[in-house]
């Protein structure tokens, strides 16, 4: 029953680049705050931040053996996405792989598992998003599937979906909604600007977003410290 | 039900200047081994440490509408404290707001959720202690309090209060006890000087604190290893 | 019934000068895939890398009164092992305690709790692995053992056994064993690199290792995407 | 962007009656290991169990107004799965709505969140399998979507698709397979009864499963203890 | 500067009755969704819930010696509240202490921290809320005290305060303003048994709330299974 | 290098007797407050009171085969301990393999992992202490060893250790010291037989353990409300 999809889908460079500079937090609010990997998924050095293809990578608790399958699915400008059938912290990963991964083009590797040989992965500025860090190893015993739809970390990731990953977390975009979501992406940095610079002079979120009045409205009332302690 | 307290008293720049140079652990050991945040609220880079007035805000999960209602109410030397008023690790704070209370001259923001665009808050300078990193979006719908009683992360916050935070996490000292708590700290940091001098030079805890009889009084005992053995 | 056991025994300082290039992850494959403590041991700084005797230490919860006691136990090439007799994330262990375990020429510290001060420990280049940051204090009032076998954060550790840590974590060597397990890390770097070479020129993994048979028989079947979307 | 999709497909009342009487662990088996939520999601009392039609609703972290969209949306068989927009814990789902949803022959609630007073479920027979217990109250502010795909305590969730929960879990079977599972779930259950009569009588699963073999060529070796001490 | 303040104001009789048949839920939402302790907080068996004073009680973690102090000031009527003064999950109260409480009338236990000798307890139905169960022994070696205000699991409780608790957790409110919140908990459980019936009788929320239009207002659409297949 | 080692010593019958009567929390207490597993060891079922001999067996990750050979290595009177060789929440024991212990005379079952088929196995009155309930299923591809030393949830186990459990958790005797801790039990009971009679009496433990001065001599200090507010 396992299977191993060959010849996936991609997006174009064009959009891999134009999400390149996008932030995860604001790709999440363009696509309406939707495909946000769990908070545990943290990068192991700072800063770092990648876009990328998914190649999604299932692989049994305490064996490894299935990322070996997907590194020949990957080409430059694909993320490998691994997640294990039942919740396991164990180093699924280390520098070895991360060498084969690197011949490849690839950019960074998502993980919901653990990572090992960090100190060599850090030097070699390979990024990966873990849910932990832990050197225990594993086997090579078990089969599973490679680009099938799997839920990662939360998210839902499908083979050929986008790959946003920075100091934030990581953040899925489905692939055919990716140009799309990119318009609202610049969009947002360009009506962000604009604030930043008033907020930055001193103007305040309440005038610029108009909140007063709706704060009345919804019963927020002033009081004075000196009034309240009397 | 919601209020915003104004005017809330500050501590002078003499104290804040004091503290500024004293770290948490100490603090906390000067007041009486009170007043600390959980262990899980953490800078989000390091070395990071400020001392400043507490400004309390209460936010509704998933909700983040009140920081810009107490963003309105800092003032240079204030450090801005945001609980949620239930458990949540949504990134209520990123940098627009960071802009906000940085043209205010606020020190940093101790949060007991999440935050997001820690990149640039890094590249910022602005420091923030939080409970998670976490890209999610939040809903500006429901209002709360600003500069009301919280407690936050485990620790009772008055607005006003001196909030101490270092790489070692965040301590709460009551207004009030500001300037008498920071006599013990100087006593406490001329008392170390001392002892650091001494345990560099070799000497032993054991005979600098007069431990050895005490020790022996409460059934310490001591046995070599090869007595042991046999 | 508590004790404190001296003059426990010691690898040599060959022993010592091959582990400290070995990495966690190597040494705990090359004796089996046993010895790691808990994936939450995290090195208060990185890079970091250390191995030494184990210089072990009970401590009561919310009690450190027996650092002061191992300290004493301590020489040059040692790790302290500290761990509470029941779960506790105080901060048992600061920049006094590590000057003091520096003059001795001690490596740096395992602790199954908290941690403080890891500002100035970091300064300091004094490497601390621990399950959290705390600055809460702690108490002198309990006696506990120093010595003894303890179960550090899931790893049994007995007095003169080789402790390694690194990035990725900590793991326990027997001492008897500590020789022949340096054996088979040998073997394994000399192995390692040479696959390094070959997966960095673009060599694959399931070729090197001879994977695509047995994972036929295993049953994984390649489809193309075209193929499974019809 | 919020929408409430009307009138999905549900299951024929004989699929539902099967699988009434099959456990979570041997549906999981039977589909090839997936479909389990996360181990976290506990029922509210024991013994529970329940098979039906999943209605899904997406509420906001804190806010339970969905909850009450989606009511409308339910029919007799049905089973409501409702999951947060973000982590959050609050107590979304009381006795009230437990009234309204078994005036419409509801067969029980899933919820990766909080749930509130449990002791009224339990006596009305209402099974609630949660992520905890909290009586933690939310607000009616902010609108999300109702019977469309989520991602619930890790498992994809689409409208009409099958929920079977008992003691163990909860395990989500795609609508469509749905009589295709139930026939290996019948086979599993026939092949248990035998091998459970045959373990009763003391055969062991070393003979019954033929395993003896391939433990040896796994390099298994058995040693009698005294062998060892010696 | 340990202390044990005696002769604490206690609420009525009347006030503790009124309560005694009040949910923790109910109370929570009547007071304003506040005061209530982390979800942790969990009953040893069930169903159970009690209302009586706070007596406060602080102990050492990994020491249970204020408890004994505490008994003292404890009255019929009184609920016994215990923190340590940093998180610890040890068994600071098993049946003999209980046996002490049950002499005096006390009608409970809450303890942020763990519990033993449940067996028991539960024989004896003397209900304890905890973190945890452990049957981790403490020492008698540190003073703390008993009778000042505390954060308990996430609350604040001053001594004399109300504690409510039962199968949903435990909710702490305030002395002076019991009677007053007793007052909005009469007015919500009239208000909840109408609506109950209603629903009961198969009525909605979204009419007997008239959602239908604030929610079109906010966006919500409708859309049927069929119309959004195609 | 698995290996199962065959004819363990076990304790007398008497031993097994005498402790079926012993808590765990007494136990623990009355070898020197060691031995006892971590406190998320919790019992499937309430109430639960075993007594063994330990037969330990190792399991990989996602992987159960060893315990069908440990199953043979069990006799009347014994006690399976299973733990993963890396943190696994799978449910790696069921209905099934219970069926095979119980036909041997087993106890019971503690397993540092997941457990599933729990309502079966709650009706057919075998007692398990398991981290979670899980209902996912396992593989049998990975061989580790049977009856070797094992560390299980923080304790180390040595095959034909004495295993206690009842509803507190669960603790470890070595088997040498059983005889001479059941002595130390016997005299804890009778000494807290007379302790309860005089604390149902209304006796204080202030009195009946002579704390009254110590804690005055710590410092402790008596004062009242109304001093205090004055």
């Amino acid at each position: 029953m396992a299977i191993c999809v060959t010849d996936c889908p991609r997006l174009s460079e064009q959009t891999l680049a134009n999400f390149q500079q996008a932030e995860v937090a604001t790709v999440h609010e363009a696509q309406g705050r939707c495909g946000l990997m769990h908070a545990d998924m943290k990068p192991i050095y700072r800063p770092a931040a990648i876009a990328g293809n998914a190649v999604t990578c299932q692989v049994a608790p305490g064996d490894n053996w299935m990322i070996h399958v997907a590194v020949e699915q990957c080409q430059p400008g694909d993320v490998l996405v691994v997640t294990p059938t039942s919740p396991c912290s164990d180093g699924f990963f280390g520098d070895l792989l991360a060498t084969s991964l690197k011949a490849r083009g690839v950019k960074g590797l998502i993980i919901n598992g653990g990572v090992r040989d960090i100190a060599t992965l850090t030097e070699m500025g390979f990024p990966v998003w873990s849910k932990t860090v832990y050197a225990q190893g594993t086997v090579k015993e078990t089969v599973a599937s490679v680009n099938v739809p799997v839920v990662c970390a939360g998210a839902l990731v499908n083979p050929g979906d986008l790959i946003v990953a920075d100091d934030d977390g990581v953040v899925v975009v489905p692939r055919l909604q990716a140009d799309a979501v990119f318009d609202k992406v610049s969009q947002r940095l360009a009506n962000e600007a604009s604030k930043r610079d008033r907020l930055a002079a001193g103007e305040l979120g309440l005038d610029i977003y108009n909140m007063r009045e709706r704060l009345a409205e919804k019963g927020l009332r002033y009081v004075s410290y000196h009034e309240q302690q009397s």
